[in-house]
């Protein structure tokens, strides 16, 4: 039976978006597990499966639902151990831990400043509503006056991607000298604002611009067949 | 035959303070290897071992010469993996670089700041002189006006600890349930901080503070036979 993965879409269901939900694709694409894809939009997302979570990816494999990137990832390694690790080993698995903290903490929010009007633009009319209530409530303030200091923040992220940036100078992938789940998580960060806006995040020339053109070439290039927000 | 390990002293051999030297003191105790420390001060270095190295530790194994504590920790797993591991398999030990690079980037230009005044009087005389010397052209200010910042730049230090903070409410260490080298990585540096200077890097309620004082707790304690700057 195939795997289902509820992934978050907007008003177009050929262009998901949700950074979380990327790290599951990259991750079942990883262990070479086919998955049948149930489009969902935000208002949809609390009665998944029952209303199992407050947000995707969700999947279901089988009799068992698993809700969370990391713990799906986790779980995927656990039921398929015959399969590429998405880990290398108990020490990946807790130092993946800290990465996706610091992705969370030094990408996401940056990306969803940059975003937030190109995000909305995305959904349909209820979703839309519902999405720019729950931001403005979230940043107190509109979401286009949100956006409006996006290129005030752009060096700044940049530089705080330095510690990613160093350590591409010592190996091809987060993961060593191929990818794991690590990468998946950052790549998930950057595939979001890749497809949601076309405000460029990363210079042509930044070695982390083109180790996302790397994961974006990984199995089959499944990043790739969304296209970039234009 | 015990491993040699050249470890930086100030005038008082007692009172080790480098970071680096530090993880592979702790790589060592968690390996379970006894080391007879070799203590070199700054202008000692150049001759360890006929030049190896620019920098300490550097470790002598039989017949085998190590430098960077990384590269020794690397080291020691390969050569003895019949002892407990430091980076729990190949995706530890890729993402303990990013682990590395993070600490390096985030937590030593604080650090290497705030104790600047303090480790120019732990070294002796001449060593005093080459320690000026160095620092200041590397700053291009005086020693001294280095440090009087580093008040200001308490609250964003904290504040950029988040990832290890966030990383620490999913798991006890680094490493996940268990210490592993991505903990010793970070300890170095904050131990360097406790040993050369009495400023108080972490609020006492910090949950890093509170991991800290597990890994002094580690290996019978070795961390805690040096007592913090006074």
């Amino acid at each position: 039976m195939t795997i289902l993965l509820y992934d978050l879409v907007g008003h177009d269901t050929a262009r998901p978006f949700s950074p979380h939900c990327w790290k599951t694709k990259m991750a079942l694409a990883h262990k070479g597990l086919g998955a049948t894809k149930v489009p969902t939009r935000f208002l949809e997302v609390p009665k998944v499966e029952g209303g199992v979570s407050k947000t995707v990816p969700v999947i279901r494999d089988g009799e068992r639902v698993v809700a969370d990137s990391f713990a799906i990832a986790l779980y995927l390694d656990e039921a398929y151990p015959e399969r590429p690790t998405l880990f290398g080993g108990e020490g990946g698995k807790a130092t993946a831990r800290f990465i996706e903290r610091w992705s969370q903490l030094t990408i996401h929010p940056y990306i969803a400043t940059v975003a937030l009007t190109d995000l909305h633009a995305m959904q349909d009319v209820p979703n839309a509503a519902y999405f720019r209530e729950n931001r403005e409530q979230r940043y107190g303030k509109r979401l286009e006056d949100v956006v409006a200091n996006r290129d005030a923040g752009l060096t700044a992220f940049r530089a705080a991607l330095e510690p990613l940036r160093s350590t591409l100078t010592y190996q091809p992938f987060i993961g060593g000298e191929a990818p794991l789940f690590a990468d998946y998580i950052v790549f998930g960060a950057l595939q979001w604002g890749r497809i949601a806006s076309p405000f460029q995040l990363l210079d042509d020339s930044d070695s982390i611009a083109h180790w996302f053109e790397r994961c974006l070439d990984l199995h089959g290039g499944i990043g790739r067949q969304v296209a970039a927000a234009a």
